[in-house]
This record gives C-alpha cells, structure tokens and sequence, in this order.
C-alpha cells in the first residue's frame, strides 16, 4: 500500500506537459527506487507491478491521468488490504479454542499493514471470542518490533500480554505456557516456505520438537507463485549497527562488529496451516496456495 | 571463589573475641545470604559446602583462626579453579579439527571465572591451536553478556568473532555456517541435563536440527550429583524490567510487563559430551558423571 502511494507521489511530481518517454523514465525511477527498499518481503514487488500495469495503460493520456490512475490503484490496494486483513482474521480466530496461550514474532498488526494486521489481527478476532489467554510476544531483535510496535497495540486492544526475549521461547514451550503460534510472513514461496523476521524458523523448529501448532498468517499478495522454494528467496542483510547500538549507545566493545540477516526461512514441514483472507491452507502447500491465488472470490 | 572469598571476609569481620554460638549465627548468616543470590548455579552452593566443612573444623579455635582458614580455602579454590580451566580447556580443543566456526552463548570465559574460563577457554585453546576460523557471538538477551563480555574477552585473544542476534542461530545453522556450539553451564544434573542460560536450550534444539556437535564446558563444580535430572533444578526468574528497559531507557510500552526467565534446562540426548577438567565426558552420562566424581587426580 506504501508502495503504491509512492508511485503515485512520485508520478504527481511530473509536469503536466512531460512527453512520453520522459514520463516511463520517471516512473521506471520511483518504482526501482522503492523497488530497492525491500528484497525480501513480495507484496511491495507485487504493488509495483500492479502500478506498472496502470502506469502503461494510462501513460497515452498524458502526465495527470497517470498521477490519478495511480492514486486511485493505491486507494483501492488500500482498501483492498483492510477487507482482506479482516478476512484473513476472521479465518484464522476460528482456529482457536479456548483460553489459549499463543506467541508471536516481531509486529504484523495495525502498524504492518492498511487494516488491523495479519497475526495480530487473527489473534484480536481471536480474543474477542474470549479465546486468548494470553500473547506471549518475543522483543524480536535488534530493532525490537515487538517488544515496542506488538505489545503497544495489543495493550490498545485490551490483550493480556507479556513481552518475552526471544530465546525464552525453549523454555517456554518445555514448560507448556504455548499453545500456538501465529507470525506474519515477509514472502511464501510456491511451496509453502516462508520467509519472515529473523527467528520465526526458530519458533517453528522449537514449536515442531514441542508439538504446538505454528500458524502463518499472509494476505494472497505475500503468495509467490514464482518463487519455487525458500531456497530462491533473497534475505536481506542490514547494517550490523543495528545489533552493536541502541538508541545511539554502544553495546559491543569496539573492535567487534555483527551480521544481521533480517529474515529467515522456515520450510513448510512445520507449517500447520497458513492463514489467508480466502480461508487455512493446508498442506501439500504447492496446490493449496495455486488453488488460493486462483481464487477470484 | 566469590563465594569462598565472601565467607572469609564476612567472617574477618567477628570480633577475636566471639563466643561460639554468636560465630556460628554470623557464619550461617553470612552463608545464607551468598546463597540465595543464586539459585540456579551450583557450584555456588558447593563453596558453601566447603566453607562450612572448614568452619566446623576450626569454629573451636576462635574467630580469627576460622576467618584464616576461610580465607586459606577460598585462595586454594581460586587456584585449583584456574588450574581446571586450564586443563579443561586442553580436553576441549583437543575435539577441533582444523578452520572450525564455532558458536557460543552468554559468557563463560575469563570474566565468569578465576582462570581462563570454561567455554571460551576451549575455544581459546583451540585458536591457538589453529583450529578456530571465526566465532559467532550470541549477543544473549537481556544482560547482552555475549555482545559485551564474550565480544570483548575475543577480541583481546585476537580471535575473529561476529555479534549476532540470538534468533540468527536457525538462519546461520540453516546455511551450514555453523561447525560447533560450546557453552558453559551453571548446573549439570547427575543424568547430564544442564543448566544454563537462557536460549542454551534453544541452541541445542537447532543444533540436533542441522547435526552440529553441541559441547557443554563444565568444570566437576557444576556437576551436581544429588540432582537427578533437570526437572528438580531450580530457575531463577529475575526482574522483567532487565527487559522491558536498557541504559534507563524504556524499550516496552508503559502497561506492558515482561516475563524474565534467566535460565533454561537443556536435556542430556542434546549434549554431545561434557568436557571437565578430568575429561570430555560422554554418554551415558549417569555413569560418566559419577565417574568423573570420583576421580580423584
């Protein structure tokens, strides 16, 4: 959605007047600049190539028609994520029994998306059924999305919480305090692997060894048909600052330096169902997900 | 040794003249008070142990005959621990073949104890040796004792070593960067399940995933004979607010509370061999501890 009001910002900047070729070259230069913001995560590449299909269509009729026809794709991919968010919750609180633990990863609520989020927009619906004990919501380092962004929305939302680091998920689980897991995901390949927030594969493997259901939740635009497995999917590297600081203090000695991969992969084995706004999918993913992106509901 | 050198001082500070019963009150307050500061570790209690052996030795001869032999026992358990890492360390890197990529979790080098430590003592001695490509640094939250203290205990050993979240273990596993995993412990129960901090256990799991060799450094101080297993050993939970803020800063949302776990139990089929001053012990380990008890060289 960001992206998409992006291309329409950027294209609004055109002169009304500005011919043909020079319009393509601006709207090549928005798209590959926002294109370069995120390697991972597919549905902001899916956005652009919806503006791109608007943009060719549109482009004869000059610099303001773009603008608007962009403008208009970006209100209605905008609305298009809140109804799909709603969904997408509603599919996947009906999982839930009652009076259930659940553990989240990093932030994939009100903050992450147009509507009221995927995981946590599954686990809202899920409590106001009255079937959310509580969330157990690891701080997901470095940049602590979670302890910052999904415990602030889930004490808005009146959601019992507590905010954990992210290696207590062992012990956790060895204690019997999880009853399910719900994330977000950045991409799910055409198999069923998803890439998310560094750690989510290692909830999974954790969940899988502790015999707790580990739920993904991820809109049709985050499905990637073209990517076969997680193999294929690029993981983005941030800057290892974000690990040796915070908040403009040193954590390590200087001398040391980190890698900070942003995401990682868990394979589809240890995915119990993935939860999107036209119902679970379940495994064998490869047809379940073609089924899902076919679906013109 | 803290332990051992706190009893001494604490005694040191009787009057020459105290009468029996008054010294051994001053002695049992002391010792319950060094005690309870730690749970979990139990080579802490086993100082104690000593300690009061001595004291019950030497309580007739008066006050300043007792606080001397404390203070003879706590320098003879400073040496002999300096005397076991060292060759502690010695049976570790002796399991290294060459160019290895070794992770470890927390601290357990020289700044964890009165030599050249446990884990990082291993893979000290095996750097020497030539055996160390690169060391990954679990940055181990909250207290960030590996981004702080392992971080900086490498980097004056002049091994090469990168930070990383504690989450990136399943990605670095996941891509084969990983050849080994040696952490410390604070406890070892008589059948071999360990103790120690926090994400140890989580560790373990990804390593059994992806077929790394998971090595626990533990000198015979943290074997614990009279417990049977790691169900019976105790966790301490510490203040949630080591969480939720860092440097006075408040990371959480107000209204949200953590749950601060300081350790986790890692069960003994994880635990490829437990390396002592006397040997890398291996299982089963009811019998290769108590063995290993016996020892007397």
């Amino acid at each position: 959605v960001a992206a998409a009001y992006g291309l329409a910002l950027g294209l609004q900047a055109a002169p009304v007047d500005e011919g043909d070729a020079a319009l393509r070259q601006r709207f090549e230069a928005v798209r590959s600049m926002l294109d370069a913001t995120r390697p991972t995560a597919v549905n902001l590449r899916w956005a652009l190539e919806r503006g791109r299909e608007v943009f060719d269509a549109t482009t004869a009729e000059g610099a303001t028609a773009v603008a608007s026809a962009l403008l208009q794709l970006a209100h209605r991919l905008h609305a298009d994520d809140i109804e799909a968010n709603r969904r997408l919750a509603e599919h996947g609180a009906a999982l839930f029994d009652s009076g259930e633990r659940v553990l989240t990863h990093c932030n994939a609520g009100a903050l992450a998306t147009a509507g009221i989020g995927t995981a946590l927009g599954v686990i809202g619906a899920a409590h106001r059924r009255g079937a959310v004990a509580q969330v157990w919501v690891d701080e997901t380092r470095p940049l602590l999305q979670g302890a910052r962004l999904t415990a602030w929305e889930l004490d808005r939302l009146g959601v019992p919480h507590r905010v954990v680091t992210d290696s207590s998920v062992g012990a956790l689980m060895a204690r019997g305090l999880v009853d399910r897991v719900v994330v977000g995901a950045d991409r799910v390949a055409a198999n069923g692997d998803v890439a998310n927030k560094i750690g989510t594969y290692v909830v999974a493997v954790l969940a899988a060894r502790h015999g707790v259901p580990f739920y993904v939740a991820a809109p049709r635009s985050t499905l990637d048909a073209g990517t076969p497995s997680g193999d294929a999917i690029p993981i983005e590297e941030r800057d290892g600052r974000e690990i040796t600081r915070l908040g403009g203090a040193e954590l390590t000695p200087e001398g040391s330096e980190a890698l900070n991969l942003a995401f990682d992969v868990t394979p589809n084995d240890l995915v119990a169902g993935i939860v999107t706004e036209v119902g679970v999918l379940e495994p064998p993913y490869d047809r379940s997900i073609a089924r899902a992106l076919a679906d013109d509901t």
